[in-house]
């Protein structure tokens, strides 16, 4: 057991390596963080083990840079908890199977709970099947698919993890928000050099990096909003007004609909699939909006995979070449004012390292949020 | 058999509804060319079933309106044979496998044979394991990646294909081409409805769309390319003078680095599971570029999928669920002047069904491609 609270450490107008924009941060260590979660999970009536693993799996991304996806969205939780959406004693349950593949409810339980264990599933059956693919119904947010698609890696295996999310999205020439942010990850593993983890929303710009230009009062770049009627929009607030996050591609001369495709498979994969809401009819993360009255499905959907690298090759001929794919491509030229190629993954990890060791920077706004809930729950904060 | 030649209609400057460009069109019946194609293969030495099954897969490419993957490529095939680049009686093999994956030998035949092969052991493991997963080194161009992804669709499976392909791409901050266009579809079935079909290239746009602009001497939109600097680039020409196609997304900003992860993933699961080239030393398709001197694999590399939709969820609960799902999107609302939001895979149906009854329009440059190859072969065209 980690004693907090630790002091904190005050930094205004922060502006480290992975923080990209300018605001009043306060830093504080990832143990004592992940402690006061797991104590707040503990406090809505998460067993013991489902509130060490929800809070590992929120503190992930705030350790992975992701600030949008950890401790921000703990009081969210919380609510929804409140509002009766999310049960803290779900007995995740495999309600459909064959060998290489399986269908999870989640009993409404937390998605960072839900999702880690369907993903043990899909691992499980990757081990005597080669392959494992676990659709989950009746979910709720899992945090980053980053964590779940990267538990595949220290079993060399390729992991893979993708979900739907409350509809903010419009299609290509759609003026209705029928699509979430709905991210893919995919976790490869390599010998000498890192992983291979690509983690992205397949809009062209995720919910997270709007809410740091409304922070900041800055205009976003035209292609990644539009308004009400469908026109561009550089305005961050636009989905306030009944505007929408656009497809990865901006707009259909530069391939939107390809973006609105995999938005779409995610959708389908995670939900059609599993027997969870999709499209329009999924519900809303925020507590103060309520859910469709004509649900098609159970709750929220996810879709995992893990692949064992030596079913298909053996696995130290696998790491040499994903070493020599990683070298090539990190050395490659590059444009003027660059100094690498990014390999997917690589600024994550770099965040993970400076976090864990110099601690987590919280929003002021964030902080006054953690800071409520431990007055709330009664927790020091 | 079907009888040829058919008289050709000629149609000056054919702008249908699949003929998005106003240029010189010559249409020809379907069966017609799908039979000059067949006696083409057959007379590059390839076995009959696979003569076949190369020209169906072949001409799906123009059936469904993708006539850069089509005809336009049958000469480019005949070259690299000529070339000794492509084994026109290759014995594709199975040399790995799990219960449910496995590795294709794909003995350096033409990607129109050994990816329908290698899709049908996908299929065939699915069918026991709920589902098949395999990836193929040691191929060739495979057409379009739909035709092997769609395979699945009458087994009442989800079916996946992606392939790498020609070095064309420059990696977000990379002034060299590194990646192919690297294709992936998603063909997944419904129930009264259509089938969804997502069969896009990982770029903002195809090599096609280029060779397009190209015959008409018009300008690529900002976004497409980038010049042998990393500056953007309108001219179609670029990639001549050492540019690059650009991955989905166009620029930092609008998220091409998550179209860099796209054309990544495939690559890898194409070609590093497989044990094909991959990244640079994928082999040109033209057959005037020599491949790399120093392989890091065999061929190019593709990676298929099946999944039984009963494995997750009984078929007809499925299928009606999609049902909802491509309903609910085609009839949402739209911007100003579009009718309908477009379900992935409408248009290539609408080219299908056209193309099918009223012929393939060719260009007039594949017309006379076609005309040489079959002076050259002593065939009737």
């Amino acid at each position: 057991m980690i004693p907090y609270p630790y002091p904190p450490i005050i930094c205004n107008w922060h502006a480290g390596p992975t923080n990209r924009y300018f605001c009043r941060m306060i830093t504080r260590p990832y143990t004592q963080l992940r402690q006061f979660a797991h104590d707040v999970f503990l406090q809505i009536g998460c067993p013991e083990e489902d509130a060490r693993l929800a809070a590992e799996v929120l503190l992930h991304a705030d350790l992975r840079g992701i600030d949008s996806h950890g401790l921000a969205r703990l009081s969210g939780y919380v609510r929804l908890w409140e509002a009766g959406r999310v049960n803290s004693k779900p007995q995740v349950r495999l309600v459909h199977e064959s060998p290489s593949t399986g269908v999870v409810d989640g009993e409404q339980g937390l998605g960072l709970v839900v999702g880690p264990k369907a993903m043990a599933i899909a691992i499980e059956k990757a081990r005597t099947c080669g392959t494992g693919w676990v659709a989950v119904r009746n979910s709720n947010h899992f945090g980053i698919a980053g964590h779940h698609a990267m538990m595949a890696l220290k079993e060399d295996m390729i992991g893979m993890a993708m979900t739907n999310a409350s509809p903010l999205v419009a299609p290509t020439f759609s003026i209705e928000r029928l699509l979430g942010t709905n991210p893919i990850c995919v976790a490869i593993p390599a010998g000498e050099q890192p992983p291979f983890v690509a983690d992205f929303a397949t809009t062209t710009a995720a919910n997270g990096k709007l809410e740091i230009l409304q922070r900041k009062n800055k205009e976003a770049p035209l292609g990644w909003i539009q308004k009400k009627n469908g026109e561009p929009s550089t305005n961050p607030h636009e989905l306030k007004e009944g505007g929408a996050l656009i497809p990865l591609g901006s707009d259909r001369d530069h391939g939107s609909h390809k973006g609105f495709c995999l938005g779409a498979w995610v959708d389908i994969f995670s939900a059609v699939l599993s027997g969870a809401n999709y499209g329009p009819w999924v519900p809303p993360f925020v507590s103060f909006l309520a859910p469709p009255s004509d649900p098609v499905g159970a709750g929220i959907g996810h879709f995992f995979g893990a692949m064992r690298v030596d079913a298909f090759r053996p696995t130290a001929e696998f790491k040499s070449h994903m070493d020599q794919w990683i070298t090539r491509f990190r050395s490659a030229k590059t444009v003027a004012g660059q100094s690498a190629v990014v390999i997917p993954g690589d600024p994550e990890r770099e965040a993970h390292a400076e976090r864990l060791s110099q601690g987590i920077p919280l929003h002021e706004s964030v902080e006054e949020d953690l800071k409520k809930l431990g007055e709330r729950f009664k927790l020091k904060y």
